[in-house]
């Protein structure tokens, strides 16, 4: 009762946006920018751990921020307010990002950056959303989700692919795990489960709790990208 | 910058599920079954407010459930322990369902159902994601959504047309709204900004605070669609 058509028309996006994702990458590590696509359902903390990620890494990198949203640009004007070069990109409705959008948003970045200035670290913030954007690689030299307290600690169960495809797993939030039943321990696990590659970090964006190690991270990928 | 290519494809699909859809709810009115698609973000509390809307509602509805996931059959389960009719809805990594997919998992709540017991009342719990599932048209008699506290007064900036379309907004997990920057008098104005018609519950579905309310609301919908 539950099988489900599925267009036909999804294999060929799916190859012709992978061969976009895949010279978009080549053209980065030319360039030495590390591209980092953030996922994570709506209101898990998205900003708030990208501008504790910007402290923290403030003079160990040059740093740039693409904000995707479908309507509003509240995300780049916080951003902004930090410092950090930003753009926002209106999807316009769309639920994720695919390369040829991402590889517009890299341009209107390129734009404000200066020659003796180049990016070492562009982040993309994707639409808050845990299903579509794991489908679309968006030529990220690295996948990061992230997964807040109150959201549960079953959603690697619910919500598969997005945990497949993120080399790094945030659990935010954590200055609230009194308040919800959430097991750290089990949550782990099923992350495993999924990913056993998967690289996780507790954090509480909100205090910078935790964010040390994961900009640590960071500084080490980003530099393994540019040798 | 951030003008995106969408493709044609969907507007033809989108016309498709909106005859299929509108085809549907005649059948359902004919048949005096009220249909409710609940559509939230992943994590919001989308089975726990339907385990406590059915205690609510016990003895006074005929009703049954169709639970929508990817990849797991949780959520069935525990609507199955509470006595509740329910079958399980595999979306093969879908991130919403359309007319379609409602009408096949229909006719599998039919199946469970005995000619004396007709149903009043079948929910559609949909997949977590505040994007996809706002663009199809489910066939559904009336649309819910829910908000939860920890995602942010913000989300109806962000996420338009899910508060567009929705005709009830229930604000869930109001219990740590302490411990949380979420102000609901902000967050009421902001959804009736996006849609003035929208009817706001503030409820917490783990206390079954707020509940009352609601399922009242329900009762009122059902007759009101049988009569």
């Amino acid at each position: 009762m539950g099988d489900v058509r599925v267009l036909e028309v999804k294999r060929s996006v799916f190859a012709e946006n992978d061969r976009r994702a895949d010279a978009l990458r080549a053209e980065l590590k030319a360039r030495g920018t590390f591209l980092l696509n953030l996922m994570s359902s709506p209101g898990s903390g998205k900003t708030t751990t990208l501008a504790a990620t910007f402290k923290a890494l403030r003079g160990r990198l040059a740093m740039a921020v693409m904000e995707a949203d479908i309507d509003s640009d509240v995300d780049a004007r916080a951003m902004d307010a930090l410092g950090v070069p930003a753009i926002q990109l209106h999807t316009g409705g769309m639920c994720h990002l695919d390369a040829d959008m991402t590889a517009q948003g890299l341009e209107g970045l390129e734009a404000l950056a200066t020659p003796d200035t180049p990016i070492d670290l562009a982040i993309l913030e994707n639409v808050g959303n845990l299903v579509c954007p794991a489908e679309f690689d968006t030529g990220a030299s690295a996948n990061a989700m992230i997964l807040s307290v109150p959201e549960g600690d079953d959603k690697a169960l619910k919500y598969p692919l997005m945990f497949e495809v993120s080399d790094v797993v945030l659990i935010n939030k954590i200055d609230v795990l009194p308040y919800f039943d959430f097991d750290l321990e089990c949550c782990r696990e099923r992350i495993l489960m999924r990913n056993p590659k998967a690289t996780i970090f507790p954090i509480c964006a909100k205090t910078g709790e935790g964010i040390e190690p994961w900009a640590d991270w960071l500084v080490d990928a980003v530099r393994a990208w540019q040798s």
